[in-house]
């Protein structure tokens, strides 16, 4: 099939990253270099969520992207796991609006295959990225919502650090034989 | 990075599907011929989903592979969206394990990112896939357990309907500037 590009759209390259080789090597990169990511590869990256399968098509995401610097250190601040977004060139917030999904289980669907396809973007783009979670009522949850100034009825989902990798992670074995079964558990 | 091969895991092939433009094209296929899908083919698609992130490494997800006939009629009967589930070559049960994860939230990422990563595969592979959602609780949720014998703590999060396809869809148009915000909302 071929790759039109529709009015308003970015512009799209293809990587040399074979589908399979990303979902294999992709993993969590929480060390970035300095280097500011292009509007380019942060368009494709934003363009690969907005893809993502969606429930009865409601399409409820929607995506924040944090640059600024004090911004990031407020979100960085807030959970230890989110340290590494003090560095990273970019953050992403994925958010849904539960006035278009109000079932949990398909809003969480809808913005977490936007979340893992904007993982493998990152990664076929050979940037680094890592998923943080988002403990719904948290301090942190609480804390995204402020700072992001968020409408009662959007939730924050899923926080994506962005930036270029200063770490190799190898692939780990995650074959495992025990989690599949055939026919009936 | 190059691709290793650990003990006990399937061939792996790369296929000629760059990551983004697999995300792009990927379309959700309900029309499948009679053709079977290969165990090579199969293991490619389990591996794609094993490869899924997880929230502090607990791993809960499970999948359960169903080729038998009146079991897939079984299931496609409970739900009117799940019709095609009777002509797949295969449906594939997407499986969380409660007991690994507790926190709904962090179990979903769990489960839909394998999931995603699954169909994305599926695209890659060249063959077709749609995924269901599993309402919680719903009367297709409770067939689904009884139909597939799940243990109380296995939770069905989203079944995939998988074979030749037997219809093409041209990508939409999925670009939305109105869902990209900058810095706050």
């Amino acid at each position: 099939m071929t790759i039109e590009r529709y009015a308003g759209e970015p512009e799209f390259k293809p990587t040399s990253t074979d589908v399979l080789t990303a979902i294999r090597e992709r993993r969590s990169i929480r060390k970035y270099t300095e280097e500011a990511i292009s509007e380019e590869e942060l368009n494709t990256i934003l363009h690969a969520g907005l893809c993502a399968p969606t429930a009865r098509n409601r399409r409820p995401f929607h995506f924040i992207v944090i640059k600024d610097r004090e911004r990031l250190t407020t979100l960085a601040q807030g959970k230890i796991h989110a340290r590494m977004l003090s560095s990273a060139a970019c953050g992403l917030v994925i958010c849904g609006d539960t006035a278009l999904e109000e079932r949990p289980e398909h809003f969480y669907a809808d913005c977490f295959a936007a979340t893992q396809n904007m993982l493998l973007a990152i990664h076929g783009l050979g940037l680094g990225g890592v998923w943080l979670g988002v403990t719904k009522d948290s301090e942190w949850y609480q804390l995204i919502r402020e700072t992001l100034e968020l409408p009662e009825q959007i939730e924050p989902a899923a926080v994506i650090a962005v930036g270029h990798p200063a770490e190799e992670r190898p692939r780990p074995q995650t074959w495992e034989e025990d989690r599949i079964h055939y026919e009936k558990w």
